[in-house]
Parts: structure tokens; C-alpha cells; sequence
């Protein structure tokens, strides 16, 4: 048992730190200032940046095997913790933001060579993106039973009819491909009837209709989250991912690294919460003493720090187990990160919420934003329940 | 000891439902979809509302004595919380919407008979809106000591130099007058430095310069939260409210009946969020049974009830003490409900919008604006925990 | 509406309290003392308080009706609260002590003349005890259709065989009566198979096991939890209390008055509990300052009253209700106030404890004593969860 | 970083937990019949499984170094973990149980060769019992500079006068010698005027006086928890451990692997918790479900994996960081784990006396009696809200 980050870790966490401290940090104002202008397609700034991430080394660290840097899940984490610091410009500037990510795993290990190359290569390159579209308005859609959207084949074509919400990223005009989840077999068994098809976005048929919102947050800056409609939209048949009926077995495979990424992401949050709660708590003064010096100020530090040193050690091992016995030895723990980590990493931002004043509320300092990002990881691939209940019946199976 | 409702208030609750059955629920979708076009001046169906609420006696229900309906607190609580249903419109519809009740109650109580020709009266009728500039950016403003804006007595005139922000209404351009806290006599005793004038909206100086957000949303429908600055802003010296170095003392009356408005409307607001809740629950089905007979989910509803049975309560009483021995005397409880109800409330609505997936979150349920707005009175008037500290000196003083 | 007490719940409060710094906090130090020695007994200076509190007009103040002192629920509420100030000595020196006040109103309501004259009558002289076997160890006895114990009429007698378990007050030898629930028609719908009996201590087959423990606690002084087996235990057929298969009736009925009382004693013992922290809190003083400045003392302080509050209007509304409408109108509050109240005092106990460091654990203080038994009440007649399921049910038929 | 355990770890958990099955959960029923009887001496029956466990190769694992089994903090751990299973009986029967352990530790330390052979050796033996006196009932000795005990040089002596409490262990008649911690130079520097003495228990003026109790436990079984008086009572001056003035650095000293120690057996009695409550819930039905099918009971199965997981690893790397870089580069994780680990773990004990109704707070299961022992451990070495308080002020500085 060895608690220390590998050479390889070490020196990527080096030169990425150098990369924030440098470039994109330095960046946050200009980056607030350009989103109000900018529209769905995101703040131009992010151009230059990418060139100069992938200028030094730091590009697609989160793609394992030979597509990507080949970095192991445990590798990983702790760029995406640092990444996570300044969630809405790194990620994006090192090619490392969701859900390109989880879209490019899917393509770098379920695509045909055709896909590989029409919509991983220009992905890896940071030329398109692309959104993931698996949740419905009309039903409970973290049950993949209740799936409705049919794909139907006919001849030489996939023919789809549905409708999807909160595909993260779809507004983006440059967001020029789709994986749609959706039933192609609703007789079959349950795991069995679900299929994902690649759509680009200029397939007639598909209408992508509005922008969903997060707590009062369209977020154009990462091309929002869509509501789409599929009226009859043909794409052809060979844009089945994988096999027909493998739709829930690629969802499940997309599912462990995402968690990965999302959780160290918070936890680079959170940290970012409490180093600005500190900063507050020792500049405001109210009744006679800073704030730094109220005990119930001190007492939200101390948790703080305390929850964030058990998620990420916790995250870390999870990665490691990954690695070590794949996804399905690390089940329980992969609910566990999705379980802790937003719901504790919300807490903390809500106390350096409460340390700004009203501040903390407004977009003069990224607590918010933060904040209604994490309570929606609460939600994203199915609530907090359902992966409480899952992680239950497996515990409660030992003593069977 | 009687728990019922007084005939009165039995009386104007049937009048109040029914205007909310008849014209305010009705009115909700069209309002959203107005407030979209409507920019900072609000939707223009408030209008024919306003009417119709007066038109059924439902107006200016808040204020007691002669300007108003002359209800007790008692009386006007269960009402507010009626409106807290729909809490968009119904305060407005009915002339009771924050901030002009607590800037009518403070020229009723305390302006001059040329104040209250001048600015209580257009209020009264709902012609007009104003503010109420407090808060400031750069200090602890829940400690009046920390306040910095400067009003200086320069002949017949006062001029005022200083910068506020979350003056919630103030970018609506029908909001004409702003009731401004800050410091005539800063060597003074720390709760004799302060005072309150009246400043008009076109002031040469005044600069209403942004709307500031709450998470994501502008608030625009009722006016948003401005930051204003004053720069070398005169108004005539009777624009001073009741005494120089009365600030403090005016701030503190009108905070009693606003705590009880803003906790019986978040009270109204939970009650609708486990209506949502219940109906959602009842009709999304997720492995194999609806979500209403989910043990979690049950627990959430029973724990909303207990916590609503409990706050409303607590709300009640203190309303009755003010009636019976006034602010001061309620001050423990004055201070318990606004520590209790907000985030009680934040709680259950944050169970309903979990119960409703990713549409929680979206603009397609009120629950996520509710939310925002529960969080933010944890803030309001000052964080919670200046509250809690101040309670905890009094408790402790019994038995010192 | 109107939260002030009546006149004779005034002139009772006064009484009462004078009773309470005159004879029993007075008596507490030698009832702990002689607690020691006294075994299942329970300290002999008990009697002369009796006495005492007979004398004054402080006697079944619990028991409505033309039996006791005819109290509505509302009027002894209050008073139960001050009683559970010192709720080892108060209530049994008032003869307003469970289990004897739920057993003696059902002998009230549902017991023959015979049974009222041999069991009631001494019970309300205070010169017997009894007690209430409801529980088993072998199932989970909140549901009701999980008895196991048999009670068979055979001829002029029933046999009843079956084990109970936490039998409160049974092991003390004064405890001359059991009121047993069990099952005489096991085949009947689910809620007519249950009856309850009278069975005296000394009837042959009749074995009283042990004494179970609470946290460590026998809890001695009021007759601890006794484990009883009943074998082929013999009592004349009309032992039965009302009729065949309303043991159910008779339990549901039993529960609401029983409780308020609990709840409001908890009351008691949480303002108890206030008043012991704050005191300690103001005399101790670590790191530079007394606890009593410490913010995190302040917030537990603030946080003890901001419940209390809320949860003595809540008990005292359901008290009100159910002298109003009736025990099955109040269902909803019945069950809320035994949801809320022994967790919120648990919590305040809890602080208490912290506060007191290591003699907070211990028995030099009440705090241990007073936490185990608010505790125990999360699971007295069922779990709180039980509850929160039943109250769940009740909202979402509102929308069904 | 690697999350496996080493080699040596991994044969002796082997070792252990065949000590486990095989002789220590065998024994657990005849332990507490044994209890009952034994008084303040232990059940005799812990000789026989000592000799055992001593043959076993299972013997003062704890102690690194040459005089124990030279393991690191790291090795150690998990094998702390597994006897935390059977508390009661475990450690002890290992040579591992509390306070011996950390008095071993500051013997091997920092006692001269005397003190080492004449206490040390039978310690290690298993012969004798040691305590050690901190506490004291009349200040908040959490607070070093608060303790009040005097230790006087008097010629070749050092002469005691104080009262110390809550020295576990020292009931036992085994336990022959006492660890006191006083002051000998009340002027000195705040951390320079302790120092800590061994004080054999004949010494005349030593006098135990009573048990403390925790929650209703005496803890008999493991010695109680001393209330001790010291009258004029003189020891040799070299029983001194250390120097003069060195108590508050020895006391530091000691703190870091006590608990480590504490922290993995309440995890390896949260694993028992966890065990038990999903037996139960397997088991009992209630409503026309077994409990482990209510959604409420698996929420508390999933919170409670959730929570050991990260508890586990963040004791374990703070065992890597004090073989690493010390305890004083540990400083901040010795002082996190004392603070989450207890109240996570009683919060997973209460559930699982939830689970088993009445049951749960008696003596027929364990939980209750883990539950007081946790809850206990958030006051042991001062209340957990002494850590956060110094916990933040560390976190603060590194923005100052």
C-alpha cells in the first residue's frame, strides 16, 4: 500500500499545474466577459488555449490505449482533479470535457474503423464535438426499460422517432454528431432491447429544439443541454454502434471512467471552494472579528477538508481497482464516487456560498455555478437512489 | 389556547383561493412565457391581474392600520402563505410583493405626510415600484457598523456617495423611488450612525449600473437585484425618513412583518412543491413500481409534512406575539423562523426536484427558481448564523 | 387563533412548578442516591412525594373524564412538558407515570365495572403499578399482524402462551396487572385477530424472565423492561378487555394521548437539557474564553431553541386537535409529533452531552439517562419509519 | 500508489482472522455470562484466548520497534480493523488493548531502563494492567494549560495532590500502575509545564474512588473508568518519565497511534454493524416485506458502505503518512480521522439498531454497547470540536 503518485502522475501534475497557473486562470475574466457575447458556440478564447495545451503534452489525457496519452484511470484522476479547478476552461482546453470523452471511449473501443475515422479523429483533434443523448422527458429514464425512442431498421437504415432532453453540449453548433440511445428490440430481454446509433447533426428529421437550464444556467458556454426530437430521421445502418441489443452494455462500459472524471472534477471544485472561503473568511469582518475567527467558520473549513481528503482518496482507489480488476470488480466502489462526491462536494460549496454573502449567490464569484453543477451530478445518469438501492442488494447478497 | 382561524381570515383565505383557482394558476404558463420577452419591466399580464385582485378586495393585504387592510400579522400570514403558492405573481397580482410592503409599511409608520403623498400613496395603488439599497458589496453589511455608504447633510440637501447592490426590483424602470441606508454620523454610537432617505430612480448621480444573479437567474420578472451606485446624489433633506441616526432603528421595524411574509410565502411554496412531488411520484414508474411507493421517496413526503406541520407553526405564534406584544417581545422568535424556514423549505424543494429527475433542475418545473429563492433568504437580511449567534446571547443571558 | 394557555392551565403550570422547585428537584440528588439500593423497586422516598403531590391537587392530572382529573389533552399537555423536567421523579410522584396512565385510560373507556373496580381503582390510589406487554422478541411487532402470542378461550378461561419482551415497569413487584395483546382469531382480516387481557402478576404459567437493558440502563427505578413468558397461563374469560378481536381498536386508541405525553415530557427534558448547556457552557472555559463564546456552543444553543419551539406548538396543536376532532382527525399530527420529537431531543441531548465532555457520558449528569431514553422512544410502539410510511400514504391520496 | 496491503499484512490478517473464527466469536456468549459475574477483574476466561493468541504469533502487534512486532502504523492497522470486531474481547486477548498500548508506546519511548523493566516487561507480558490519568472532572482538560493536578519535587520525591476521572482500565485490581499527567511548573511556558509521572496503584494517598459510567455501562469487563483521588501521595523522583516539563510533548506523542488504533476498530465494528443489520434485515419482515427489501433500510445499507469505504482509506493513509513523514506531517489527517471516523460510525450503528427494534438498545446484541463506545470516542483526548478548531486554523494559514 503505497499512498504516493507515480513519477509519470507526477510529472504531467506538474506541467498541468503550470499550464492553470499560466493560461488559464489568467484567463477566467476574459472567459465570463466573452460568454455573454458568445452565444451557444462558447467563448473564442478557447482556441488559442487548446493550441497551446496541445502544444505542451497536455491533450487527451483521459484516453487510455493508443488513441489517446495511453494513462491509466488512476493516472488520470489527479489531472482531472486539477482540470476540475477551473471546470469550465480546462477541461475543454485540454480536450478532456464531457461528454467528448465518454463519446471518444465509446468510439475508441466499440466504433468500426469507418466511425473511427469520420468521428474520432476529428474529435481527438479537438475539431468537432459531440453530445450523448440517453435521457427522455416522458419517463424515468435512469431505468433503461422505460427507454422509448425506437430505432427501427429498415433496409439499409436505422429510422428514429423520439424525443431526449439534456443532451449536454447539442446546442453547440459545432457539436456535429450524436449518439443516440434508443430500443431497436422492446420484446427482447430488458438488457438486451437497447441499441446506440450514431446521428450527425444535419440528419433531416432531427430537430434540435431548446436549451434545457440548470438552476436558471443555460450553460452555451459548453453548448447547453438540448431537448431533441427524432421525426423519422434515417441514418444508415451502419452507424449501429457495436451490435444491435449492446446498447446497455455500452452504456454500462461509458459509465466507470465518466464517474472517474466527473467526481475528481469536483473535488478539484471543492477544493477551489475552500481555498476562496479561506481567502474570504480572513478579509470580511463582521461583529468585531474576521470571519476567519467565527467558530462556526472555522468548523465549515475543518469539514470541509475533512470530506474532501476521504473523497478523493476513495475516487483513487476506485480508478486503482479499475485498473487493476476492471470495471465490473470496481462496481461498488463506481457508485460509491457517484454517491459521496456530489452530494458532500455540494455541501462545502454551499458553506463558501454562505461565507461570500450575497456575492456567493451572483455571478461575481464562481460558487454558484459550481454549486448548480454539482446538484445536477446528483441527477446525471440516473439519481443518487437508484445507485443507492443497486449498491445495497449487492451488500445484502453476501449475507444470502 | 386555539388553534382555528378567525372568521375574517377564514373569509379573505376562501376570497384568496379562489382568485388563485380562478386567475393566478391559470395564469402561469402565459406569465413564463412572457417573462422571456418582457425584459426588466416584468410580463405585462400583471396588469389585468392587478385589476381583478383589486377589483375582489384582494389588495394591499399586508399593511395593517389605516393606508392598508388593517389585518393583524395573525391575519395576513395564512394569506401570504395562500400567495407563496404562486409566489411569482400572486404578491404581485395582490399588491404584496417584497420590497414595496416593507418600504410602504416604513413610510406609513415613519414618512412624512409629503413622503407618503409622494411615494407611499402611487404604491399603494400599485402604479409605481420601489427598492430598498442595504446591502453592500465590499463589506459585511449584516453588521450595520460595516456600512459605507456615506450621506452627508451639504445645506438643504443630502449628498450620498457609496455603492449597493442586491436592491432587489430596481432595474424594473417602473421601480422610482429607492429608500437608501447609510451613514450621516459614522463617529456616532454604532446603532445611531445610520439613517434612511428617499431617493428618486432619476437622481442626477444615481447609476443603476447591473441586475445581479441568483444562481443562474436574473429574476427578471419582479425587477432582478441591482447594483447601484451614488455618486455625489442629491435629494432635498426632507427626503430623510423619520430622524438622522434613526436608520438602524426604522431597519430593525421593518424587518419583523417582512420575516413573517417571506417565511409563510416559502411555507406556501413548499406546500406546492409536495404537491408536485406527490403527483410526480404518483405518476413516474421506475424498476417495476411508481416512484410513490419507493420507501425513499415516501420518507421525503413524510419528513416535508412533519417539517411544514412544524415551521407554519412556529410562523403563526410569532405573527400572534407581534400582534399581542410586539416586536421586541418576538424578537427569539422573529429570529427562529428565518433561521428555520429557509432551509427547511431549501430541503424539501430539493426532494421534489430530485423526485422530477432532470426536469427538477429545468425550467419546465418552478422547483429549481423555488429553490433559488429559498437559498437566498438564507442570506437575506444577513447570514443565518448572525441570527443563531444573536439567539444564543439571549438564551444564554437567562442564566447568567 | 390564540397561543395563550386558559386559566387552568395556568393556575395547574403554577401549581405544578411550585411542586417541582419545592419537592422534586429538591429530591433528586437522594432518589439517585437511593436508586443504588432500592433494586426493581424503585426508591422508597417516591412515597412521600406521592403524598404530597396528592395533597396539592397534582394528582392523574393525565386522566380525562369523571376518573381523573378532567383535563382536555391540550390542558395537561403543558403540564406533562414540566414533569419531564425530572422525568424519573415527576411523573410517578403525580401517579401521571407510563405505562399506568395508558393502561388506566383503557380500563377507563374499555374495561367492565368488575375490571375498573379491581385494577383501575388502585391504580388511580397510585398503590399498584402495571404494565403493557405489547412487543416480542421474535418479530417485528409494529405491524400488528406479526403478533405471535395465542390467547385461546378455552371454556370460562382463555390459555395464553407466547413470550413479550419490554414490558416496561414489569419487573417491579408493586406491578400487580399485565394488559396483554395477543391473537384470538389469528384467521380474521388483519386487524380484528388481536385481544387484549388482563393477566395478574402471580397467575401460574406466568414467568417473569428478566429485565432488559437500554443502553446499558435497567432503568430499575421505574420497574424496568421485563422479558415475560407466558405458559398455558390461565385468566377467567371476562379478564378480556371489550370484546373479541378489538385488541387493535383498543391499541389505536391507546397511542394518541400516550403520545403527547411522551412528547411533551421530551419537551421538558430538552429545556432541561438547554439549561444544564448553558449553564455549563458559561462556567467552563477552555482555549482562552468560556464555551459560552465559543460560536459552535452558540449554534447548538440556537439550534435547541429554534426546535424546541417548533416542536411544543406542534404537540400542543395535535393536543388540540385531538380534544377537537378526535384521535383519528389528528392521525397526520399524531404521527408527526412522534416522528419529530424524540430525534430533535435526541439531538439536543447530544449537544448537551458534547458540552459537558466526559461527565456528559456519565451518570453525574442526567444528560445519558435523558439521550437513552429519547433514543429507545425512536422505536417505542414501532419504529419512527413505520410511521413516515403510514403518513406518506396519507399525502399521496390527496392526489390520487 | 497501490491500494493492495503488503505481504506481511496480508499473512497476518490471515492469521488473525483464524484467530477470530476460531477462538474469539466461539467465545463472545460465554464472555458477556462471564461478565455478569466477574466484577471489575474481566472475565476469566481472556487468560486462556491470551495464551492463545501469544501461541498464535498474535501478540503485541501494536508496538512497533524491537520490544513488539515491529509492524508500521500501516501494518498494524487492518489487523486493528479486524479485532475491532469483537472489541470487547479482541485486543485484549492480543495484548492490544487500550490504554496498555499507548502506554507501552511512551515506556518504549521515553521510560529510563528502571521503568522499562519493572513496568514495560510485565506489560508486554500481559501480566499486569496499566491506566493512564488525564482527565479531570473540574476543568475542560482538553486543554492542556487548564489540568490542575500538581506535581511537587520534594526531595527525592515528587509529591501528587489532585483528582483525576474516567482513567480507564484502573478499576482492575490487574491494573498496577498509573500513568498521571500533571503539572510541575505552573509558570513555565503553556506547553512546558506538564509532566507525567508513574504511579504504582498501592502508593498510599492514591485512592479509586467509583466507576465512571458511560451512557448505562460501568465497562467492567475492561476495567471501568476510574475516578482517582491523589492525596500528598509521593513517588521516587525517577519515576518521572522523561523530563521535567516534557508531559505535553509525550502526551502528543501518544495521541497519533492511539488513534489510528481507535479509528480502525470502530471501522471493524461498523463492519460488524453492517453484518448484523443486513442479517436482521434479511430476516425480519414486517408490512408483506422482508425489511431488507424496505427502500429506507437498503439506504442505510448503501450510506453505511459509502462511509466505511472512505473512512477505511483515509485511516489507512494516514498510518502511511506518520511511517512516512511523521506524525507531525500527519498532523492534519491524525487530527480528520479522530473527527469523521466516531460519529460516521455511530451513525451506522444507530441504524443498525434501528434494524432490530427493541432489540437494538438491549443486551441481547452488541449495538448498543458499540454505539456508547463510539459516541464516547467523540469526547476521548477532548471533544472533536477542539480538532476542527485547530484543524481550520491550519487550513487558514496556508492563505495568510
Amino acid at each position: 500500500m503505497d499512498f504516493a503518485f507515480d513519477a509519470r502522475t507526477e510529472e504531467l501534475r506538474g506541467r498541468l499545474l503550470a499550464f492553470m497557473d499560466e493560461c488559464v486562470y489568467p484567463a477566467e475574466e476574459a472567459f465570463e466577459a466573452q460568454v455573454a457575447e458568445s452565444g451557444w458556440a462558447g467563448p473564442p478564447l478557447l482556441e488559442a488555449l487548446k493550441e497551446e495545451a496541445r502544444r505542451r503534452g497536455l491533450w487527451n489525457l483521459f484516453l487510455p490505449g493508443e488513441h489517446g496519452a495511453g494513462l491509466t484511470n488512476l493516472q488520470y484522476a489527479p489531472l482531472a482533479e486539477i482540470m476540475g479547478r477551473s471546470p469550465r476552461i480546462a477541461p475543454t482546453a485540454t480536450n478532456c470535457a464531457a461528454p467528448d470523452t465518454g463519446n471518444m471511449e465509446v468510439l475508441s473501443m466499440f466504433g468500426s474503423d469507418r466511425q473511427r475515422k469520420e468521428w474520432l479523429e476529428p474529435l481527438l483533434r479537438g475539431e468537432i464535438r459531440s453530445a450523448f443523448a440517453m435521457t427522455e422527458p416522458d419517463v424515468a429514464s435512469s431505468d433503461a426499460a422505460n427507454i422509448t425512442l425506437s430505432i427501427i431498421r429498415d433496409g439499409a437504415e436505422y429510422v428514429i422517432n423520439g424525443r431526449k432532453w439534456f443532451a449536454s453540449g447539442a446546442m453547440n453548433p459545432a457539436c456535429k454528431i450524436f449518439i443516440v440511445m434508443g430500443k431497436t428490440a422492446p420484446e427482447a430481454s430488458s438488457h438486451r432491447q437497447q441499441s446506440m446509433v450514431l446521428v450527425p447533426r444535419e440528419t433531416p428529421g432531427v430537430h434540435v429544439k431548446r436549451g434545457m437550464h440548470v438552476f436558471g444556467y443555460s450553460d452555451a458556454d459548453h453548448g447547453g443541454h438540448a431537448e431533441i426530437v427524432f421525426e423519422d430521421a434515417r441514418v444508415p445502418a451502419d452507424n449501429l454502434i457495436g451490435e444491435e441489443g449492446g446498447g446497455f452494455a455500452i452504456a454500462q462500459a461509458r459509465l466507470g471512467p465518466g464517474r472517474i472524471h466527473h467526481c475528481m472534477r469536483l473535488i478539484g471544485m471543492a477544493e477551489r471552494a475552500v481555498e476562496l472561503m479561506c481567502v474570504r473568511a480572513l478579509s470580511r469582518t463582521a461583529f468585531g472579528k474576521p470571519l476567519a475567527r467565527q467558530g462556526v467558520v472555522q468548523d465549515w473549513i475543518a469539514e470541509s477538508r475533512v470530506k474532501i481528503e476521504q473523497l478523493r482518496l476513495l475516487v483513487l482507489k476506485t480508478a486503482w481497482l479499475m485498473d487493476t480488476v476492471g470495471n465490473r470488480g470496481a462496481h461498488t466502489e463506481i457508485q460509491a464516487i457517484k454517491i459521496a462526491t456530489p452530494r458532500e462536494v455540494e455541501w462545502i460549496l454551499d458553506k463558501a456560498i454562505q461565507c461570500h454573502g450575497a456575492g456567493g449567490v451572483s455571478q461575481d464569484f464562481p460558487l454558484a455555478g459550481l454549486w448548480a453543477a454539482a446538484r445536477s451530478l446528483r441527477l446525471a445518469d440516473g439519481p443518487d437512489e437508484v445507485r443507492k438501492r443497486s449498491l445495497a442488494h449487492r451488500e445484502l447478497k453476501k449475507h444470502m
